[in-house]
């Protein structure tokens, strides 16, 4: 890039004109996509289920739990046709009501109603991290790459508008080459949250820190950058009592094959909040908390003496997720948060641990 | 920390109040203390010599140059009652003149000139790094010590009013316990400064990024925490046609014996900027462009809900650096930033390379 201060503001400008577009929308003559709603926790009650909703071509019409009854106001609320215990979904019950299945159970069940889904012939929307392992992820992947079903991880950062745009200007050269990436996400885990308690069991959660929020700026990076990391290096920590069997703080350093280094962290009993910096040899751009819920959608761009802040309105995420999760479901596309996708991320979590636990950088192999 | 988000503003802003203060001066009955500026460049000229004519105990005396004149304009306008050379300086000349020497010369010749007035029994204010090695840091620190000389490694961050008070904040518990740091430090170095163009030979510079830019980070967070890292791991890397000899780019993680992890970065090609954060249980604190030349004094704390911005009184940090270095030696006081503490940092840097050459997470031994 090349061009006075005010050149560079107007350029940046006109990019976030249009800053909430759908540009990965494609028109749909099929639908709606019927969804069974798999886990109707908190989440599912607080965010999929009204996304679901809303979404033109969605609809929920199936609930997989073994606590929520059709009698339960939130069944009769969404006006849901059938509620299958989850043996009764691992046999098969009611797939004539839905095609597809949103996984929001804890991250060590992922696997089952995944692959259950897959044998169905369903399309699957699970939520991050795809799995609690390696293995696990690959299972997923291939059973739902043989049934030919779509397997998409449930990464909201794909749709929205700040990361999108934030990734358009990167691409287009707006910071030059880029150096190096920043990214923190910091949570307090125990403040008043009992139904996560199952993030502090490793056999359910697959880890700490690391799995659970390190997958956030893993999976940004990678999407902004558009390459993989080749090496790892990390260290992990805990000194909270109720963190025994998983790590509560984490921080690691990936380098990508055209030389950047991203520098991230996490942890589990921080003052809440998250970041994003991405530094080039022309300028940089920062997300402001690009990972906690509700994204407020402000990117800083700076090139040379040019610094421009720009708030785009907020969008609901898990909407914008869903109805790109059905749009490519229902034209035939591959969604980009694939189930390899999902699966890379977890390479580098578990690169991570390898690093953390042996203190030696770790290369990952581009064709494992 | 407890206490409703107006207490917790309250008690911040009380400790801004007086946010400048010099809170490690003592009263002086002596003096002025007079100065032997090595290496008359363009930092000398435009940041020491006015800030040694500013601050009241102290003068210039005497230029350490073999390029400067009796009769330049710029000895003829602090009065210099003497210009040595080189070799001058060593052998002794004009140590009548001065009491003190302010080593502005490049990285590798520290030792030298900090080795010879010791041997004068003169004190020394040395820039940072303070050497270009562990051994010469080591070499330079026994010379002082066995001559009962004053040694301060000139970082100036140690008497930046933003940086003295978040230091008392987290010491006092503001934040809670720290759990991680954030650094970085962005420059443009080839961008229009042909003097330091010595930064680019290792035989003077003593390595790229992480020694140049690296030991500000390592220093202000070793000051902020007050304790010194137990293990480094960090990766280099350079691109750029000019960086066949040294690293352009740098990143690398501390742990420190408390547990907190400290995540840093630096490069010589990127959009200039610099920041630091601190992240804690109860809240966090960052400081802006804290390592940038004039820092601007911009504070930002995040107490749970309570987000408070303050914006000191810009200072001259070369004067304060002056004024500190002159009151602790007019008053018989070692400085809190000593040779002991730019060892310390060098340490740090060699176990940084260490880390990037050898992939391995480096202990770094206290005794050592």
């Amino acid at each position: 890039m090349s061009g006075s201060p005010s050149e560079h503001a107007g350029a940046v400008g006109h990019h976030f004109a249009a800053f909430d577009r759908r540009d990965w929308h494609r028109p749909v003559d099929r639908g709606p996509l019927r969804f069974a709603v798999v886990g109707v926790g908190t989440f599912a009650k607080n965010r999929a289920l009204p996304a679901i909703s809303t979404v033109e071509q969605t609809e929920t019409t199936v609930f997989v739990s073994n606590t929520v009854s059709e009698s339960d106001p939130v069944a009769r609320e969404y006006d849901i046709e059938a509620v299958v215990g989850y043996d009764e979904f691992h046999a098969g019950a009611a797939t004539d009501d839905y095609d597809a299945v949103y996984v929001a159970a804890p991250n060590a069940f992922h696997r089952e109603y995944a692959e259950s889904a897959a044998k169905h012939g369903k399309h699957v929307l699970c939520e991050k991290p795809l799995a609690t392992s390696v293995a696990d992820a690959r299972s997923m992947v291939d059973a739902c790459e043989d049934a030919g079903v779509t397997l998409m991880t449930a990464y909201r950062l794909h749709v929205e508008p700040a990361t999108r745009r934030t990734r358009e200007l990167v691409q287009e050269g707006y910071i030059g080459r880029p150096v190096q990436v920043h990214s923190t996400f910091a949570t307090k885990l125990l403040d008043g949250h009992d139904d996560d308690h199952w993030r502090l069991d490793p056999s359910i959660a697959g880890g700490g820190a690391t799995i659970d929020l390190g997958v956030y700026p893993i999976n940004a990076i990678r999407f902004l950058l558009d390459e993989d990391p080749v090496t790892v290096q990390g260290v992990t920590n805990a000194w909270g009592s109720a963190f025994d069997r998983v790590e509560e703080h984490a921080a690691f350093q990936l380098t990508f094959p055209s030389g950047v280094v991203a520098s991230c962290s996490t942890t589990f009993d921080g003052q809440p909040d998250s970041h994003l910096q991405l530094v080039g040899t022309d300028g940089s751009i920062s997300i402001d908390s690009p990972y906690g819920g509700d994204v407020p959608q402000e990117v800083t761009v700076e090139c040379g003496d040019m610094r421009m802040e720009y708030t785009g309105a907020p969008v609901d995420d898990v909407c914008e997720e869903v109805a790109y999760f059905a749009n490519h479901v229902l034209t035939g596309r591959r969604p980009g948060p694939d189930g390899r996708d999902g699966l890379t991320d977890l390479r580098v979590v578990e690169a991570v641990y390898d690093s953390a636990e042996n203190g030696r950088r770790v290369e990952l192999d581009a064709d494992d």
